[in-house]
Order: C-alpha cells, then structure tokens, then sequence
C-alpha cells in the first residue's frame, strides 16, 4: 500500500525509506532515510532530514529545514513551522559521543518558525510554540509558550487560536469552548 | 531579455521561472518555482527556496538557507543574513488552514543572520535587524532593532553603520548626515 | 593521501576540494567549495556549505545545515550543533559590501543548535554555547553561555558535562578534577 504511486516525491528528493503513507507530499532536496516511518497526508519540506528510525504521524505539516534526529517522536497533525530545530543529544563534545535523548512532540502541537527544541522534552497536545523560542522545559497541553527561554503566555484552542478567558471560561470563535481554572483546562463544548 | 543566458545558474540550481533578472547569480540547491519574479544582480544562495507568485526586487542579497513564502515582498537593495526565517501564516495548525498573511520588507533594509519574522509585519527601509532577532513588530525606517523579541537601540545610516548622534545631528564616516529630533529622523546631506 | 578513496562522500555532496581528511564523512547535499581544507574523521551534515578558503580541523563534528563562511577557523574537535549560523560581515547592506571579519572557533568548543555567532569573536577552548544562543562577545576557555544575548552560567569539562564546584575544586563524574577561583581556572587531574 504504501508505495510510491500513493505518495508524491520530488524528483530531487531522495527516499530510502519504504514506509511512506498515502497522500504524502516530499520536496526537493529532502531525504527520507532506510527505516523512517511517515504517516498519511504529510507534508515534508525542502532539505528536510529524517533520520532512520524516526516515526512521524498523519498530517503532520513539516516546513523547510526541518532535521528530525532519531530519538524524536513526532505524533499525528504537528505543525513545524520552518527551519525549526531538534536536538538529541545533552551536552555534546565532538569526541566525547553520549546517550541518544528523546523527544515527544504530541498531537496536534505547534512549533513555530525557527524555534530551537532541548532534547529530552515533552511538547503537549495542542500547545503552540511561537517562533525563534528556545525551549527549555516540558510545555503542557494547550498551553502557549514563547521566548528565549520559551515562558509561559497563555492558552490555546485546537484550532491554534489564542484564548481569552473570562470567569473560568473561554469561548473560541471556532466554537469550541473550555474551563480554564488555574492549572486545570477542559474541553466543554 | 530575462533568460539563462543573462544570469547564472549552478547547475545543481533548480529553476523553474522563466522571470530572473540580468546578473542575478543562483547557487547549488535552490529553488526557484514558476511564476517567482526574481530582479536584476542579486544573490540567491545555497538550500533556499523562492515559492510561486514571490517577488523580489533589484540588487538583493540572499544568503543561504531562507524560504521565502508567497505573501513576503522583497525590496530593492535588502541584505537577508543565513538563515534568515519568514512564515506566512498566523496561529498556525497542520489540520486548521488559515489565510496567508502577508510581509514587506523595504528598500535596503538588512536583515540580520538566523532571525525570525513574525508574519504581517513591515520592515522600514534601511532598518537594520541585528542577527538572532525575532522581529514581533513592524520596524520603522532607519531603525536598529535585536534581540527576542527585537527592541529598538539605534539608527543605522543608508550605508548600514550605526549613527551616533550629537545635539540631535548625526554624520556617518561615509560621509552622510541626518537630523535625528524623536522620531523624527531626515537625510541632510 | 587525500583521495575520494579514503573519505565518504554521499552521491547528492558536491566536493570540488581536493583537501579532505582520511576518515571522513560528507553527507547529502553538502557542498564543499575548490580550496576549502577539512581535517580527519570530520562529519559534515547535510545541506553544509564550506566556502573557499575555509580551514576545518581533526574530529569535527558539523551537523545539517550550516554554512562556513570564508573568515572562519574551527579548530580540532569541535562540535557544531544543527543549523548553527556564522557571519562574516559587520553591518551588512546589500550594495555597500565591507571588509570580511573573521571568527575562531577553538579546540575541543561546542556551538549548541541553531546557536547564531556574531562575526569577529572568538569562543574558547572546550567552552559550550547552549543551544539558541546568539553570541555577541568573546567566549573564555571551558564557559558555559547561553541565552539572546549569550551570558555567562557556569563552566564545562573537557568532555561536556557541566561542573559544580565547591570549596575551589569541581570533580567531574568523568573523572577529571579542576581547580576553579572565580577567572582563573586549571584542570587538576
């Protein structure tokens, strides 16, 4: 099922990998090493790299510049924004090679542009990460964080829209409404 | 007038628009789609990515690794440092398209190394973005702006030097004078 | 002595260099330009760019995409995380082109992902920039910096792990002891 009529690939991109799910788009100069593992409807950018061994969701948006290094967990309807970057190893030294660390991106985040993730972190369900954030810490669901390093800044919608609260509760113009008491956050309507 | 006998290609250049003006240098792994509109004596450097319907004016520096999405304008004259990142959307999601926003980028302003513009914003020209910025502001013209998220700290002549500024004059070693009262800045010689 | 046949060049690199280290490795779509100089058992990322002119010591590590400017060193075993950013110009305008300024990158240092470095400085012996970093001053020998702009939050091993210190002394868990008061610092073991 999935092989190359099911998904389209840019004559420039290189793909070893035989796990390529339908309706996925590759662009030009990207690789797709022996052993990655993408999902359906993804769309991966130009020169992006995932590394073998690397498993990405459905729909998940990958923006140009994007190198996901083994260790990285990308789940369904991420969006990347470009040239972001992930790391996977803690305090390297060219001769000194240490431990793969992980890193969880979970469903339906956002990473914006240019952003810098530490290796070994979770990034919640529909959080979002604005752009050029370094981030430092685990970001929990919905949450909003931004900066150097990336602070908390409010709350999100599934939608990825900005939330303004009033008396515990807030009403997105999607539709969608949560309680949003303090640490607690839940989906009401 | 605009064909490849006029400007140069690497060979490993990927160029599909047939509108790059005379002089323009194009180099390895780029990308130039159909219908991009690229002037005269620039450079366009390696890795980057030009998207359909882009327009980019005369003399304008690209170094390597920047896309440049429908919805970014580039002026004459604009110097964009490595890595130099834009996005064009607002509060993005993989599963949630939204409209395109858009971004101008001025006459020969300069936009330093790895900083990142936050889409719907204008940069004045010949602004000056120092490297590593994250620009969440429109920038006015002649303005020095750095750092996450970029603050003013200055003026920068036509030629990019920092002004000083004494009894509200300024003269750059390059010979130009402005009077700079507020934010009222002009040319006067 | 420094053939093809005793490097690694992908099939998509471009290497006009005949000055390539035994024992390394150059991945897709890396570029290494006429004249540039690469040491032994060195990796270069994907979507690299060596200019002409650059010299690459022993046992470096250079992950995806960054490009090497004319102008800058890197010494033996230094570590260059993801998309790190290198300048070398000071003020840049697109149609007012100024000196090259030049930036060395010493022993044993490592640049942490998508770190950005001012042209002009120099970052130490084994000191480490965290990732995100911009770095507008100098670095000393074995510094931890980080942040936009980069400052100063403690000292690193030789190998990389970050040292506590107590009573002037720090042990590190790899074995290597220091003597550290506040500048003045030596490995004592």
């Amino acid at each position: 099922m999935k092989n190359e009529e099911n998904y389209f690939k840019h004559e420039k991109a290189i793909v070893e990998s035989d796990s390529i799910g339908v309706g996925t788009r590759i662009w030009a100069n990207a690789h797709i090493m022996k052993d990655a593992v993408i999902g359906e409807r993804c769309n991966i950018g130009e020169g992006c790299f995932i590394e073998s061994g690397v498993r990405i969701g459905d729909d998940v948006v990958i923006k140009n510049n994007i190198s996901i290094w083994l260790g990285i967990i990308i789940e369904d309807g991420v969006f990347l924004g470009p040239n972001v970057v992930f790391t996977n190893e803690i305090e390297p030294r060219s001769t000194f090679p240490k431990e793969l660390a992980r890193t969880l991106i979970k469903r339906g985040a956002t990473i914006g542009a240019n952003s810098t993730i530490i290796a070994n972190r979770i990034v919640g369900e529909f959080s979002t990460i604005g752009a050029g954030s370094v981030v430092t810490k685990d970001v929990l669901p919905h949450r909003l964080v931004y900066g150097n390093p990336a602070r908390i800044h409010g709350w999100v919608c599934i939608c990825g829209r900005k939330l303004t609260i009033a008396k515990f509760q807030s009403q997105c113009i999607c539709g969608r409404e949560y309680h949003i008491e303090q640490d607690n956050f839940r989906q009401i309507k």
